[in-house]
């Protein structure tokens, strides 16, 4: 066997292999390795006819087949797994070799990967890969972290095998150094979960005020999908709402348990959000929302609760309700990805990685679960303004959400006053208005504080940090 | 220098100072020590007279002045100089000597600490101690974790210096084994958090809808301290708001900058929280506000934003409007204690502690900023039923909510309405009408993930797991 791969990867589940055919199938030569080599074998003998592959059973055979540089994929769990991998691979790699992290890592356990084998000379690549098995397979969105030299050698390769969009343009750019490509998939997943909440939202609406049957509500959404909301997310939306059950007939939906689960990166966007210091309202509301459907026995002992039972709109108002409803859906939208953009702004800044915002908008046009239409108007924001400070002050984005606001408030209210669970799209509307307001009860907090804990104030007419004396003649005091 | 002192304190900062004359005014030999020996010999000099105190200069000193079995109480920093601490004192103790760290360390340092200390045959005692300065002196809320045999020891001395309720009752007790009573104490400032949150979105309503001057809500403050929302907290807000700046006359909350800051146990709160599988968004939307206040950058990019302007009611109907919002306060107060105590049930079972969620009601009864009346309604509702699963399954809470609801519907469909933002509130309903719903959009993500990631479903009607075929005929399978 002599050394000619061009790209190795280990790790020969279905995210593996998948990944390994995808770089065969576009004329690399990929060596092929997996712990336990039955694994190897299958793929060789189901898929070795899709190109050029060089299987290996043990990791110095992996190793010695690859080209120098050597370009090594890693598709095993995130967690120890990775550690494992790299402890068994490092000592047999030289000075400029690459190991690319393929998994869902935490970027806080990447950073700490980069800086170690950065020390033995060997790039460390932390590299989100979202769209799934298929994606992996026919192209997915990659997000490289790492150092720009790795991009140099990787990039032209991960251009070849991901994701195009509309226009041609490859799905992959080079995010940042270091932990800076599994930050912004982890972003991207959290914007995924607030996406999904919102959808719930608006087919609950649909559901329960408009009076739509499941299909009506797939018509709905087909119709969203042909406008400004046009992504993948909405498309499966319609199809999962006009499948019928076959063993009852029922709508599909019907059917399925309400117990939402999750896998943990939503969870990690907000606790590092939180880290940040930056508002994830929408995403937090996401997560929760999954949590409290899965808790079967709170849900079961609220059963009785008091409240209302939402009166269904006549079929007259039905259809104008339902436009309202797009409105408070794209204006929810816009603010999901508002925080989303912020909290990658705020670790780049943070870890002075230098993100693109753009360019993260424009490589998750294709791929990935949140392609959608609306990311080019993202791209297009940070193009015009790259000191952009938040989407809200986008020109274009401001414009449409001041024209959505009237509906999204009218649609709230009548969540609120019907009974349906809204809290993502309330906790978007609470961050528009939190943000747009003159004078925040934060003043008040400060009072507060300062009165229990004498934890001190600013003031609003000059510099300086004060504290009154509550419990002495209430004068002021520098503090 | 004998071998005479009850108890030591190290670490003279306020808060260790005010502990250890609590102590010594409640008639304990206290022995006290500081890294610098100026602070000690500061207290010796303003409060020696108080009562028995033992200088001691050095860590020796100071161990040996202490009774055997040793209670050494550690009032520093949280974090690394905790550690530095009982890295010093340790190997100066004996099996069954004791120490206990007062500070507001995360609960898993607590955990690890105890574990550390437990080799050595010395109890380590996490112990929470609210009340500020103010508390510390005069007798705070206690929380104390660590072994049950260390709180035979110690729980008579703390409940000497602890707060008393109206009832006399101490506001101590031993909550539970290692990080538990660090725990509770973290709980209790995301609660704090939340009610804060909700106490400034009532200011807000009260302010932009009903038109009220800060003097006037202060009034309106003091009348509902009379009734169910009778607390420390709403109490200190109408003093707050009724204070007047004497540099310029204007109302004081009006010149405070309105950028709240935080010190970071409402975030470990919700992170924690997030890691158990526990909503707490009306603790997440109070950690965020506060954020988002903080956001000059976004905020000041946000002006000019569309959105109305809220109207102010005529004077005839702001009193009913101000009635409205106490129901929507006291009905959110309600939601987040339920969280909270979810959360504290959570990490109960999770780490095998058997909190008695009754008994830590009533310690918070007196001594700590949350301090309310409110508190004996939830210990009633644990003694009625210390197996509840929910504080909203309690009827009588469940009743109060219930009449409460339709106010608090109004008063967050008007905010919304009239763009005053109210995410506390908002979060709050929707927890309440997301737990009593009947039907999840839960069901439609769950599909969701399925066709996009085979991530599978469970059925309402029977058992197992599922996947649709969705790429090909839609046929379902076992998974």
């Amino acid at each position: 066997m002599g050394t000619t791969a061009q790209i190795g990867v280990t790790g020969l589940a279905v995210m593996g292999r998948n990944l390994a055919r995808n770089f065969a199938r576009n004329g690399y030569t990929v060596a092929v390795h997996n712990r336990t080599v039955a694994r190897t074998r299958a793929l060789i003998e189901e898929f070795g006819g899709e190109g050029d592959f060089v299987a290996a059973e043990t990791a110095e055979e992996f190793v010695a087949a690859l080209e120098r540089p050597r370009r090594l994929v890693v598709m095993v769990k995130a967690g120890e797994p990775t550690d494992a991998v790299i402890a068994e691979f490092a000592p047999l790699l030289e000075p400029g070799d690459m190991i690319v992290d393929g998994g869902n890592a935490h970027f806080a356990d990447t950073r700490r990967r980069e800086r170690e084998l950065r020390e033995r000379g060997v790039h460390f690549v932390g590299t989100g890969v979202s769209g799934g098995e298929e994606g992996a397979l026919h192209g997915p969105s990659i997000m490289p972290g790492g150092s720009a030299e790795s991009y140099e050698s990787l990039g032209p390769m991960l251009e070849r095998i991901s994701a195009k969009a509309d226009d041609g343009a490859p799905c992959v750019t080079h995010v940042g150094p270091d932990g800076a490509g599994h930050f912004v998939k982890m972003v991207h997943n959290g914007i995924e979960y607030a996406d999904m909440q919102l959808i719930g939202e608006a087919y609950q609406l649909l559901r329960d005020v408009a009076g739509y049957t499941p299909a009506r509500i797939a018509d709905v959404f087909r119709r969203w999908n042909t406008g400004r909301l046009d992504s993948y997310l909405i498309e499966i939306t319609a199809e999962v709402l006009s499948h019928v059950d076959a063993a009852t007939g029922k709508p599909f939906v019907d059917v399925v348990l309400d117990r939402a689960e999750q896998k943990g990166t939503g969870r990690w966007t907000v606790q590092i959000a939180l880290d940040l210091g930056v508002p994830v309202s929408g995403i937090a509301e996401a997560v929760f929302a999954r949590s409290l459907s899965g808790h079967a026995d709170l849900r079961s002992a609220a059963r009785g609760l008091p409240g209302p039972t939402p009166r269904t709109l006549p079929e007259a108002e039905a259809a104008a309700f339902a436009d309202r409803v797009e409105q408070a859906l794209y204006a929810s939208k816009i603010v999901s990805y508002t925080q989303g953009f912020h909290q990658i702004a705020a670790a780049s800044a943070e870890y002075d990685w230098g993100v693109d915002a753009g360019a993260v908008a424009r490589i998750w046009r294709g791929g990935c679960i949140i392609r959608a239409a609306f990311l080019d108007r993202i791209t297009a924001a940070y193009e015009a303004d790259p000191g952009l400070v938040s989407l809200l002050s986008d020109r274009d984005f401001a414009d449409e959400i001041g024209a959505a606001q009237d509906d999204w408030r009218a649609v709230l209210a009548a969540a609120t006053t019907q009974g349906v669970p809204t809290p993502g799209f309330a906790a978007a509307l609470a961050y528009y208005d939190g943000l747009r307001t003159d004078r925040s009860p934060a003043a008040l907090i400060q009072g507060q504080r300062d009165y229990f804990g004498a934890h001190t104030y600013r003031r609003t007419d000059g510099e300086g940090t004060f504290h009154t004396l509550w419990g002495g003649d209430r004068s002021e005091v520098e503090a």
